[in-house]
């Protein structure tokens, strides 16, 4: 059983160690690479040894929080784990190796399991970014440009651009601090929100093409096939953010996406409106997830999976069909 | 010529009047619509007659602002232009009946042209919502959940949802003054960011489709033809913050849109990154504009309208030319 405590508190175990590790999530996003390396820069200017590990590689859009940060290997005596809710999410090979032995974990999860010795997790923030912030504040530290770009990209990423319910008062104001204490907000939000791959640009385009509309444009559906991914070159990081597409369509309850897998089968991502609830579609075929963002994996064709999760919506919904 | 004024002289000039008549540019967007209301609510709550003109209809996604407020047609005593820097921007009717006779312009437009009276003007500020903004403090009104959406609506849209170079610190400090005081932030920002049309979708899908690259993908040219419209059903409204499309694309440096009008002959948009001047192309063939985003109109077919803009760029700009 995990030991909850407060930010004072993780503070002054950060305070108190060094040799520290600093664990980011797999397929790292924006919030867990930010708050990871601002909370690094923090305690290397405090004298102390630092470094960050992911069990994947970080993308090169981050380049910007990355570059001239060396991460030289050494044996920790704290662990630290910052935006991973679940040691799973370290990746097998992190997980295998630190998962068992996480002295502190910063989060803002609510479904944080508690696998850390000590967590401090505040879940009505937009961003782990905003708790390390204030960490960072109780460490006695000031924002240097560089951690200011760290905090300001966890806190945009994760709120989709301040365009998410949570971008509440508190995440604009501490991003407005970032801003006044140089975060380059334009490129930021040039890299992460507005530049598009060839490839991406392509990929949905054909997934555009492919799209159907159910139930009197109630329901869209998008497919995403292994051929479209190669013929248009799409990597994984191309893949990203193609989720939210069919239920951004003007008069859309539920907005399906279908996404084949490397095996063939297709991974469903359910995406609703107010008053639909995606998670009661999803379980009826094995998923789950939260009230707006559901999913679930089907076996079978493109066909297949497209009949059994419109069957699953009509039976989950039954007021979406209408004459 | 004008007199400039501050923003003390503006409020006193307001306090003072009765009678208002508040006018909006035509092709009304969120911040001269948001700023009009909020302006006309908070003189109203003075127990002042108020109302809004605008030269054309306010789109239907600005219900959340209009609905409720009714619009009595009174003989105004005082007239003040908000967010309009040149009285042809009014629209020919309101132009022709107010144009000579504006009392105060409350704008954030470095190129307003001074044909008020008075003029109070902000351009550091990304919405001249923010400017209302004060005014309304100096006025001595509070922020109603109402007003504040008016406001936060008017911050939101001119900034790309905080996404611009002119979502600074500022900026953000006064979004969170609007959420705080009640602006539905969460249903503006859907409204005006997330919700595309099924005829929108259809035609971005037709036109990246046309899409093409030159000069190893440093230009990319995006037609958006008669046809297209018409066989994706797509309105004036839908074809709203289409420009950006091609210069979103990873590696281009000069992104161009080239619209078909109703006589057949193409409107031309150019988007263009750092260091490259969009100007420099359009004024090649009679256009203007900005630094980063500049027009031109170049009658014939597609394929001339294309040839044109191509061979404007490479004069433009000799070193997008390489082998």
């Amino acid at each position: 059983m995990t030991q909850l405590i407060t930010e004072r508190e993780a503070a002054d175990q950060l305070l108190a160690a060094d040799n520290i590790l600093l664990l980011a999530h797999q397929y790292p996003d924006g919030d867990t690479v930010g708050s990871n390396y601002a909370l690094c820069l923090a305690l290397r200017a405090m004298g102390k040894q630092v470094r960050v590990l992911c069990g994947d590689p970080i993308p090169e859009r981050f380049d910007y929080i990355t570059e001239g940060v060396e991460m030289p290997d050494f044996e920790p005596d704290f662990i630290c784990a910052v935006d991973v809710a679940d040691p799973t999410l370290l990746g097998p090979a992190v997980e295998a190796q630190y998962g068992s032995r996480v002295d502190l974990c910063i989060d803002h999860h609510s479904t944080n399991v508690g696998y850390a010795a000590a967590t401090c997790v505040d879940a009505t923030c937009a961003a782990v970014a905003m708790v390390v912030r204030r960490l960072i504040a109780l460490l006695g530290i000031d924002l240097t440009p560089a951690i200011a770009a760290c905090i300001y990209t966890g806190i945009a990423t994760d709120s989709g651009c301040f365009k998410y319910l949570n971008a509440d008062a508190t995440a604009h104001r501490m991003a407005a601090d970032c801003i006044e204490a140089g975060a380059p907000y334009d490129m930021i939000n040039r890299v992460n929100f507005d530049i598009k791959s060839r490839a991406r640009i392509e990929l949905e385009r054909l997934a555009l093409e492919g799209m159907e509309f159910h139930h009197h444009g109630r329901v869209a559906v998008m497919p995403i096939t292994n051929e479209m991914i190669a013929h248009s070159g799409a990597t994984e990081n191309d893949l990203e953010g193609m989720t939210p597409i069919p239920r951004q369509i003007e008069g859309v309850w539920v907005g399906i996406t279908l996404r084949q897998k490397a095996d063939g089968n297709y991974k469903i991502s359910v995406r609703t409106g107010t008053h639909v609830d995606a998670t009661a579609i999803c379980t009826l075929l094995g998923g789950g997830g939260h009230v707006r963002a559901a999913g679930c994996t089907v076996e079978g064709t493109l066909a297949e999976a497209k009949a059994a999760i419109l069957a699953a919506t009509e039976q989950a919904i039954p007021r979406i069909v209408t004459s």
